[in-house]
């Protein structure tokens, strides 16, 4: 499996690992978890993006450390504010979704990966790359993650695989040099032992046999075409309540709610029409409120998600007049 | 899976365990892992068997816990030692194997027994029973767990079902009260999120068709007579070199081992001769020399037992003279 998997890694990601490198997980929380207690101790500083996975931010907790969150932008993980985190702070890591940002699916630019790259050489900063939809990518060919331009022994790279294959079928990886791998794998040892080796044959067959990759292309256009049915049918039932970027890749559409819609209301009402998606406040750091929806598209087909479009605008129309102002009363005018 | 292993563990051992007070595991390790994060604090005080299993060791070491030896012997552990360091020191829980102590593989009193629980509920001590081979008993009925008799909810019962399934197959559980199984659950959850479903909807399978239990009648007649095996062996071809007690249940004999013999190096010489076994040192708090070896009989046949004795009594003929000595020289005058 580590053989197939560094193989993989190496040739289409350009991520330079080998099977003493890579570690095999449960999933990506197990990667997560793992690294972070091999790496973190109790106090540590570690940089989160100010919107993004709070399973992460569990997994550092855990380890004992303390989260500080950096904003994100249009370009991904504002590194300018974290270079200011770093000469005020002495800041152990920086967790990073620099492919499809999670959950705002931006794309980091080049600029800021070098810049990171660059800022985490200088400080010795550990970069914690989670690159955990790489395979999905529609519009042009995906950045290069940072870990293949990694010349300092910054990165710390993990993945999953349970995206492609199912949910319930946990399987994920780290990279990583390999004094740190080796690290890492004596508290997986601690956890549980090891691997499930039935299904790592099973999937490294998938992998040696192409399977996989064959596999990874239809998902792929099968996936880009769910995403321009849910963009073309939000755009015709929502109008102007909606608006977003087409996203070059990803599962889900980033969605800004014109100001005058109560997105964590709208949501509850979709759930109770049997339309499941999250407002922003699910992923702010801080939890507030922010005029986001993350609409994920790879679940449904695409008549599912013409009809969950249907049910959201209908949804939208049953919400109070009232719960359309926000507390701070600056939407009340547009009424 | 919940179901089957609750209804199992109620109508074979007497543990009054429901679907909401069991939580499936990967293997008895994960169960350590997690319930020493979701019970334990940096600087915990935990008291250990003196002779016991590394690997719990390193699991409650991971969760911050400082670690206290308790002696062991030919009734499990010193209860009476256990209650005067709880007198001493401000002791959270303890580890304890009554079932067949690991290594030495003696059952714990039912007097030991009864006052383990009463001090354990007069000083809100917390059990935490690892009963990892409760199937393998050959002689007599096993004695329930702990757990079956715990009025003061100070039990944290533990087990696994890889050693009945395959050692790859990590399957274990944890059963605890409903408020102390929500917090472990949640630290499986940032663990690795969930179970191997498949895996568990067919082992739940086994359990409800009958199988497991089946196949565990089959597999105690055969590791019993893979003991009288190699009981005979050994004391055909290594006579007085080796002396233990019949042991009522388990997957090994613990075997005396006479003070001219320097256990360690028997073992090397017979690992050279593709014997495998350790001496008593590997399962010493301290990591201190005792005259001791721990003897799996369940991975080989009769056959291949015998052949291993045989071997075993050939690594011992090539023991150098000197090695038979002891380094405090006791030993020597008998040579």
């Amino acid at each position: 499996m580590r053989e197939a998997l560094s193989h993989m890694l190496a040739t289409t990601r350009g991520v330079p690992a080998t099977p003493s490198t890579v570690m095999v997980t449960r999933g990506s929380q197990q990667a997560l978890d793992v690294t972070a207690r091999a790496l973190l101790a109790p106090g540590d500083l570690v940089a989160v993006e100010a919107l993004g996975h709070r399973g992460a931010w569990t997994a550092f907790r855990l380890a004992g450390a303390q989260l500080v969150p950096v904003p994100v932008d249009g370009e991904g993980l504002s590194v300018a504010a974290l270079a200011a985190l770093v000469e005020r702070q002495p800041i152990r890591a920086v967790y990073v979704t620099p492919h499809h940002q999670f959950p705002t699916t931006t794309v980091m630019s080049q600029t800021r990966r070098a810049e990171l790259l660059s800022l985490a050489a200088r400080h010795r900063l550990v970069i914690l790359e989670d690159d955990y939809d790489h395979e999905f990518h529609y519009d042009g060919r995906p950045l290069l993650p940072l870990a293949a331009s990694d010349r300092a022994g910054s990165v710390i790279y993990m993945g999953t695989l349970s995206k492609i294959l199912a949910p319930g079928l946990r399987s994920g990886f780290v990279v990583a040099p390999e004094p740190t791998i080796e690290r890492i794998v004596s508290f997986r040892v601690a956890s549980d032992i090891q691997g499930d080796h039935v299904t790592e044959c099973a999937i490294a067959e998938l992998f040696e046999d192409g399977e996989l990759a064959r596999h990874v292309r239809r998902m792929r256009c099968t996936y880009m075409a769910r995403r321009d049915a849910l963009v073309a049918a939000l755009k015709r039932v929502l109008g102007e309540a909606v608006r977003f970027q087409l996203p070059a890749g990803g599962m889900a559409l980033w969605a800004g709610v014109a100001p005058e819609i109560d997105v964590e209301r709208w949501a509850e009402r979709s759930l109770a029409r049997g339309v499941a998606f999250y407002g922003a406040r699910m992923y702010d750091f801080e939890g507030r409120y922010q005029p986001f929806a993350r609409l994920g598209f790879t679940f449904l087909d695409e008549d599912e998600l013409r009809e969950a479009a249907r049910r959201m605008a209908t949804a939208l129309a049953e919400l109070p007049r009232a719960a359309h102002a926000r507390a701070d009363g600056s939407a009340a005018s547009r009424l």
